[in-house]
């Protein structure tokens, strides 16, 4: 039988456990957050710092996504509405303003709250707003933010609209929500029209022109066959604008499109107005989808990581990393990409864990390394985090909160 | 043509439009937010009250699950240190541990201190605390809370936690993570051996005993193949822990389990405590592995669900609800399921909406309906709120936070 003093040695020679944990340059969590509080990070703080698991940005592929959608947009001369559900920033929508969007969508009413609250103008709840409970904020929002947009797709919900806005003596303006297979809406033509026009009658509020998004559009891989999928679903919302107009009813807005359409959508006539909302992060659903150059859309750049660190390593071709389904988004058949590694073939392993092969790793994956991980879906795994850490190459630049995060009411 | 007079009365009378919106006794969010800031909510809020989606909690069943299993492991003598990466919130941690409960566990080290943080003791950190910066707030944890434990699985990490015990003057309790199939661990048998002897052997350390989690075997569907599984992986930490006394190193603690392995593992000589999350909630995923007396897993009640509203019905058979990607974890590959109503089937619309057949509805559904819903996984779905209601009834008992949401670091 060994000794204890010979266990202990032997423990510290075994191959298993004889892995290098990180010691690099750490603060403390008090020290990190005061260092956030004082509002200028720069130079204070590395990737190395962050406690994992980390929501990171790439500043200079998120600013070069900016940059390209905004200005594809101008030169097609389309408003660019971009939707805040992807990103829940207000400092994200101030960028994108000022890079010339008309405004940010919202995709509920708490979400468009949080953006007036932080000054974020331009606002379109995307969500019909239903109940009285949810109709007395509308109304209030729209008494703070008069340019706020909201969408309606119900008779009962107009009239119920339009009684609180007298009441609190406002004026709201309403896009009517058209179903072309996206998410919610009434059905286009007639329908949509005989709503649009009760819409006008009404007192106290403003017909804004129509909304029709298309998330089956927007996913359908392949240019081609995406092209004709969402020419039909959009071609019903600006054959919807002609019989508004053919009646007498305005229509200055046709409103819709997605990251995926960015470059159809824009050359619909007809269509006033593109939302997109994944184009500035990217995530690996989208890349699969195809581009008009080739079979990975690649139009944009993955900005968007999260880092992990590996804190087990049971075995010499697994090791577990500390970011799982609360990391994560699930909703997509796709796992997280290593970023940098080639050979890691992430699967999930459990609410916090995600269990890498690395049988086949380019490089050693030990305890206390850090692999950063590209996102299959964009959305819902920013929802799962409370801040953005911005980085200029290693260095973090920002520390953006997502003020959003949770606002789904 | 018609006249607009006609296009509107038109829309009143279509049915695609004529449904009749909620107008029920409503509050303002700030009125909402008024009452739980004064702390007693009672006969103040009922479930027609509340913003969805909204995450409920039906506080007869909760309390149902709680008692169950609090009597059973006291019955046969286990140690119960249920799992709080389940629930995330102080307020059912305490109630745990009126209940009997000698602590809580916590994935990670940020949900701990959040615990700690609101008087909970008794923690033991489930999940390897690696890298210099977390280490430091591991310390700093002990040395506010010397009871609580933490896990390792590596060597270089368990001489860097006593050197950061010892510039602390701190001691800290540590457990070995067994790797059985689960989340992390080292293996089993000698080289945990070893790695306990290493600990014991450093004088800022002291040895608690042992972590196993077989999360394969939580989730094996039959009972008996089920008992089969969790009898292997658990037989492994009980036979090191032989081991370990054989070597002259006590090891008080044998810790694992699951709500899917309860009345189970606590019939195997040598585990002496168990660390059940799901119960208190249930979900699908765990209805569906069968119980001891059936095929389908019903110890526990469904304590948890949803709340939604339908926001929209393109058609006659389709309506839309305000819970998506965004109000449910989707990493099991079932649906969320309407309590209450038969023959409504729930599908993915988005990250905020729920598409609903509603082709077999035993009831009408129509915009303003309110619908609950029974959860897939309930771990990470808990996640994605900031605060639980809970119910009597239909009224609103208490609305506890849901503090540790967010903190996977």
């Amino acid at each position: 039988m060994k000794s204890r003093r010979e266990f202990v040695l032997g423990a510290l020679a075994a191959p298993a456990v004889l892995t290098s944990s990180s010691a690099k340059r750490g603060y403390s969590w008090a020290e990190i957050e005061r260092i956030i509080a004082r509002g200028d990070v720069r130079g204070k703080l590395s990737r190395d710092d962050l406690p994992t698991p980390a929501l990171l940005l790439d500043m200079d592929s998120f600013e070069a996504n900016v940059a390209k959608m905004a200005g594809y947009l101008r030169e097609r001369k389309r408003s660019f509405r971009p939707h805040a559900k992807t990103h829940k920033c207000p400092e994200i929508a101030r960028r994108l303003v000022r890079a010339g969007a008309a405004g940010v969508c919202a995709a509920k009413l708490s979400e468009a709250e949080v953006f007036a609250h932080d000054g974020v103008g331009g606002l379109l709840v995307t969500t019909a707003v239903i109940g009285r409970h949810k109709i007395e904020r509308a109304v209030r929002l729209a008494s703070r933010r008069p340019d706020t947009m909201f969408c309606v797709d119900n008779a009962q919900n107009v009239r119920d609209l339009n009684d609180a806005a007298g009441a609190a003596k406002v004026r709201l303006n309403l896009a009517v929500d058209l179903w072309v297979g996206g998410r919610t809406g009434i059905v286009p033509g007639e329908p949509a029209v005989a709503l649009a026009a009760v819409v006008g009658s009404l007192p106290h509020l403003k017909f804004a022109g129509l909304q029709a998004y298309a998330g089956h559009a927007s996913h359908t891989v392949g240019f081609d066959n995406r092209t004709k999928v969402s020419h039909e679903a959009m071609g019903q919302a600006v054959e919807t604008a002609r019989l508004l107009v053919g009646k007498g009813i305005a229509c200055p807005l046709v409103t819709g499109g997605s990251t995926g359409t960015y470059n159809i959508d824009s050359e619909i006539d007809g269509v006033t107005e593109l939302q997109p909302g994944s184009f500035i992060f990217m995530d690996l659903d989208y890349n699969r989808i195809g581009g008009a150059d080739g079979p990975v859309y690649r139009d944009f750049r993955n900005s968007l990581t999260v880092l992990t660190t590996v804190v087990s390593k049971p075995n010499d071709s697994l090791a577990v990393v500390d970011g799982g389904l609360k990391a994560f988004s699930t909703d997509k058949p796709y796992m997280p990409e290593a970023k940098g590694i080639q050979g890691i073939v992430y699967s999930w392993g459990g609410d916090e864990h995600g269990r890498l092969n690395i049988a086949s790793a380019s490089t050693a994956v030990n305890v206390g390394d850090r692999i950063e991980f590209i996102i299959p879906h964009c959305d819902p795994s920013v929802n799962l985090y409370d801040r953005i850490w911005c980085l200029r190459g290693d260095q973090v630049e920002a520390v953006w909160p997502i003020s959003a995060r949770g606002m789904s009411q």
